[in-house]
């Protein structure tokens, strides 16, 4: 049922041990492990929906790296470009719910296998036949090394004439704005596509434009950049290309799990561009796939299948029978 | 605390082991084992408030079969004419919380001992003394066997001067609409009480009917129907008769879990025909009853104790000690 | 990290081992065990947000007991005052899920080692540096030996010139409210600062007062009573003196279990007091510190640190990363 | 599938909640609510077997109550002679695996529904047509009344011309064992057959017999006692009789929990009785019986069906498919 | 980290969902989810220990039939050869610890997508470059189509000149001794290589052959067989070929779970062959993998990656830190 | 209960979150949190047996380091000396059962607070009054920083006249033996007590000693080494002085899980010394408490109080009623 066909789409970066927990971690007691990547959910969440996605990255060789390795060929995400690092345990992270919907993160991920990525683990070989590259700024957060692998995966698209996308998921705990700032901006204008929430768009965009419209306009000038798509939490997305604007409200969906949410949204949205649909069944689509990540738990593991995608459009409470 | 007394309700069907997933089947895990069948729902709806109900069904005669019948003696439900069926391993079904609050559904029940019922399992002698008899389409749609079966529960409790009480319960992954209507609108004819959904009340109604109001006027006339109960989900619920007609909105309670709701509402229906209270009352206590079935997990556990009805009176995050 | 220094507060009362249940207790299946007692509970809160608190009261020479003061002990609360009675059990709830978000408690503290303390466990050396004593009505209820502590206790606060605050809390399954009354009318006299709901309030006010201003301007007067904490539910909470009413609503948060709210309430409370806050803040810190127990499961498990105070103000459905 | 036909054998006595942790109780965590009784554990062991059983006891009108009736009704033992004491609570018991195999009991059963059994409930009508009647130490333990009950039920079994059993289950907790003696003495004279462990069976024998042998000698001369039911533990059982005596060694089966071994082996004694089996078949099925209560979780839970008795003669390690 | 590669191994069979309780299933309660075929088991211990397998059959189009696939391919095994029956659900079977170390395993894979499977499944370019084809008696018991299948699946090895091994596995569930014997007789000559309990060795060998000795006799004389591995449980295993026998004594291992030993022994001996060993290294390695599938939980997933191998070297009890 | 006394016995290193998987971490799912460390370990085995025990280390200032506090806290080990680093993490370890009674560590404490822990951390005032210091051979481990706190600790306990008690404690995953006994042979000569499992005495030992009663009686010429305990695993353990020698065999006991056995028989080491006991009964209480180790899950959950000592002579498989 896998084929060893080239990929539709390539992505890059560190893919960790999740492990939740069910109440306060002062507490002790159970936890539920996982594994989740930014650049590995949108990779499931578009092998999900029918598409070839390839994840290249470093595990340690030991039980959680296998883990991730496991978690990701479930999925058919091809592996192909994925490495095992001898010298470096697999990064980890606890994930509490602290109170109510406020999820608390602390990383395990310093000296980590998946930090240690570098511009020798993206063999151009990998890009062959792809036809986008999906990156984040989580990734050039790591090190320079991850930087420099974010940069010449970049490079090596652009040679291929593949569709570039980045998606600019600031972590604070990884570095700071002024940081990101500096090393986003000029990425930004090396990426076709610039995923980014309202929040984040003033890393990514020229520093003296001060609203979200300038910031988009800056964005759209000068650089590769087509189109950029702003996330708005609870006011939904647009879609911005040098044509106008698509909008559309977030869908109504009982909450489960907010994490994951961003990433599905780019899975949905680059799902749409290798469908070639117009820039409103794109956003659309992404809102939808967004909004499984919200209404199940974990990162992933409720993405939709493509003859699910219809099945918000049930009312609530329902059941299939 | 139980007697030999004769029930005054009885029912037929097929009830099923069910095991419920707490994330995504695909995923693997754990999952919970009970079990549930509309018309076992609406006995333990009766046997909670202080009814006798009886139950007539088949399971396999094997540990599934013995949790079914478990299930329903811990309930007071009588059994005395379920049967082991050698033959034919009790059919059980998947549930998934699919996505927020939508559950899918997978039935293992092909062949299944309960979908073997016949006529020659509804002895008259079953019916002594009972003062209602309860079907519903799911039992018509589960094959030739079965649906025969309801009409000699149906025929029977004529013969004894019971009242007949039909709850559609459409299930389309068991027959068409076409199907279930051919079935449907002649048994409905021979029932004193029709329930179902607004969306089902077509399969009962003449054809011609279009609307809610005429589906039950259609109802209400030439057949024994005098009273008609529609379910109408977030809008509550109404009870015709040919006096006319009482609504009840909906009870405000926090969701838990909306499956078992409508046999829940019949059973607070019927025990208010047991008790003989008049339309309003009898709306208003299968309204209680089946909020009581949203507002906690399962499809019949958390059922209300008669001297429970009151508790949904009071203020929600309430504490009682 | 803890030091042998002079508690801030000094408390007393029944802490319990509570088991609660996931599902119908009728069904069986799985529970969680902890402790909780009104008291602890604001020791607890006290200790987390930085201050030193004692708590006085028995156990029984058992696991439980022992689970009860581990518990404690872990969470800072000063357990120097309390005592193994060697000729009781520990005292037990279980806590029920019952519908929606309605618990249903049931006891089984009768003969209890909480509820055999006496005036001989409240050793004035006990309170010796403290400056706030804090009772509940629910030591009150116990019976003629725990009133005797509590009496005992608000003496030698006032000898010590020690701030004493209560808390009516009602239990009617302990005692009714006539009894309440006829307790709590004195006993609030002697307390510099008195908290209750509006429910609550006319079991320590004057007879004759009719409404919440009526009450309040009765406590406010004749007695030591200098002020008046209100907890009003959805509507938030006031705090009346002499000088005025403050109030404030009640935060927005997702409901996870309501229990424990009040007593994170009065913690918040008694805090602010310590730090010498002004009224209007001083009701802030409490309403914060009762919203983190309303958003978190269980009793006191949930109460914020200092630091977390500032939580809240982050958008429902963030992750901190 | 149940009947209103009479009980073959009617027992008495306390039945109760067991909240079973899965580790130390000081630490908090999980548990686990099932129900147990001795007498009833011995009903549903009989149920099992295909023979109809009846208990005769009282629970409080609470959760715990229901989920007692619920556990007896689900195993077709008969609650007709159950009683529902709205004065008093239902009682319960926590289990804890302490170290390896070794299991602590708490009790709290003081001032329990179960414990105000009285002679007043065993109706000779709750005998008529039974063939045994089995009675146990513990419930002669609970208090004078429960006492008055057992001498009740025995008095009713002999004029009924019913065979009456014993099992003398010293609880240390309950009575010490002079006390225990002072009773049980005279109580197993008017019993037909003995059930003991080695250690017990001084609490029943003449004092002045010293060995097994002696005690048994004493047993089955003066009274009534005709047969003699001694458990070695890992030794295996005898079976004592005016005609000699038969031994069984020990089944082996890995031991998954002992509880309720005891209960277990009285079952498939009285079921041998009732089968009219020989000495050593009665013993070597009451050996049966009780392996599968060693082999499995819970005091009755695992507890055969007549089918499954020849299970144990199957490999260890061995997958029925 | 996979590659398109070809095969190692090409396994056939029905892969099913598991559902394992912990307890009695009448009881309901909790349950896991996970997957097992004996022949997938063996594809997934080749796998692990860094062979190329391909597995081969049917799973509905549903979710159970997703987790199939997902938890292949997380294993690495290859299901290039896996189709989707959308006319059939998914196979799934119980699995109910009994007592002690019993299991107790109940089927619903009647008219499941396994049990489709057919020989078009069966495409010889499926086998290209492979070296070995594995087949099992369970395939064969499924129905005329699947044993098509395997029949089809043999003749396209032999005219590969691929070797062949076939696992007796008699599933007395699904079909007689009799039934097996006249099929796995004629196609045990057609193995290089059969696989046998020395209860199921009569199935293959010749019906005249009366000892152990007599049946490897058969199966090594006639046909292509030139290697019959016998498990003997406790007693170990030997390994038949024209040269000679060798036998090697169970390992030592705290027992957790036996089934999927014999898969686990088979996938030991098949990469013994892969790498080229000598029928006792090959034994030895066979009875080790088996002893990692007896001493863990889970059909497949204890079994070892190949630097594991020596772990059951180490003293039991043993920490690895 | 707890007061500010001085500590009976004084210990220091690292103590981390375990995060304890219930299968392969492979596979993902389920684990358990708890805290563990060597040295705070035998504080907690004190403080069950009623001493007083200090507990010297550096946790992070973040969830788990408050999970060990709250821990330590929890079981009266006095944590005065214990601080939190706000520049490193607490340190974590995952605890797999890989097969039978193996068990599998990987650590996750490079950079962690605990290995920060240096020579400033061990003012001379938390050893005032105290009788015993006890160090590890795992501190050691850690870095020089680590070490040199032990040996500062050492030097101001023989200022003050404490015995010093040193377990070896090797963990080849920390350092190897070669750099192991370079540091730990001259530690030797330093401590009064030493212990060790046989493997471990080479590396406390003088080199050229060759057999364990020679690396004993190396230990005991020389240095200030009094005593040493040599722990033999299955074959019990040993205590050696220049009177001689005592052995004790290992207790019967089920194994539950044999980490923290070694730090459980050092407490009882402690413990009898503490208690003035003589060589033969201060071995054999070591052995006890360590019994309880390996006989309950957790590394010192299960450890006994000073009334449970003897529940090891209650036959296996007792009930505690």
């Amino acid at each position: 049922m896998s084929t060893g066909a080239a990929p539709d789409v390539v992505t890059l970066g560190e893919t960790m041990a999740v492990f939740r927990s069910f109440g306060p971690l002062r507490m002790g007691g159970d936890l539920r492990l996982s594994v989740a990547g930014a650049e590995s959910n949108v990779a499931v969440g578009l092998t999900r929906l029918g598409h070839r996605a390839r994840w290249i990255g470093r595990v340690g060789d030991d039980e959680l790296g296998t883990l991730v390795l496991r978690s990701l060929r479930a999925e058919s995400v091809d592996t192909t470009g994925a490495r095992r690092d001898p010298e470096a345990p697999t990064g980890l992270l606890l994930s509490e719910p602290r109170i109510a919907d406020l999820t608390r993160i602390q990383y395990y991920r310093t000296g980590s296998a998946g930090s240690r990525l570098g511009p020798e683990d993206v063999a151009p070989a990998l890009l062959d036949g792809a036809r986008i590259l999906h990156v984040s700024g989580i990734t050039c957060a790591l090190g320079p090394r991850p930087l420099a692998a974010v940069r010449a995966a970049v490079r090596a698209a652009h040679a291929a004439g593949m569709l570039v996308s980045l998606d600019v998921n600031h972590r604070p705990r990884l570095w700071s704005s002024t940081e990101a700032a500096a090393v986003l901006r000029p990425l930004a204008r090396e990426a076709d596509l610039v995923i980014a929430s309202d929040d984040e768009l003033a890393l990514a965009a020229a520093p003296r434009a001060r609203t979200v419209a300038d910031r988009v306009r800056s964005l759209l000038s000068g650089g590769r950049t087509r189109e950029v798509a702003v996330k708005l939490g609870g006011d939904g997305a647009e879609l911005h290309t040098a044509e106008g604007r698509d909008h559309t409200p977030a869908r109504r969906v009982a909450v489960r799990d907010t994490v994951g949410a961003g990433d599905a949204f780019t899975a949905g949205l680059l799902s749409g561009v290798l469908d070639g649909l117009g820039t409103r069944e794109r956003l659309e689509r992404a809102n939808t796939v967004g909004a499984f990540a919200v209404g199940s738990e974990g990162d992933w593991q409720g993405l939709p299948e493509r003859r699910e995608l219809a099945l918000l459009d049930r009312e609530d409470g329902a059941t299939l029978r």
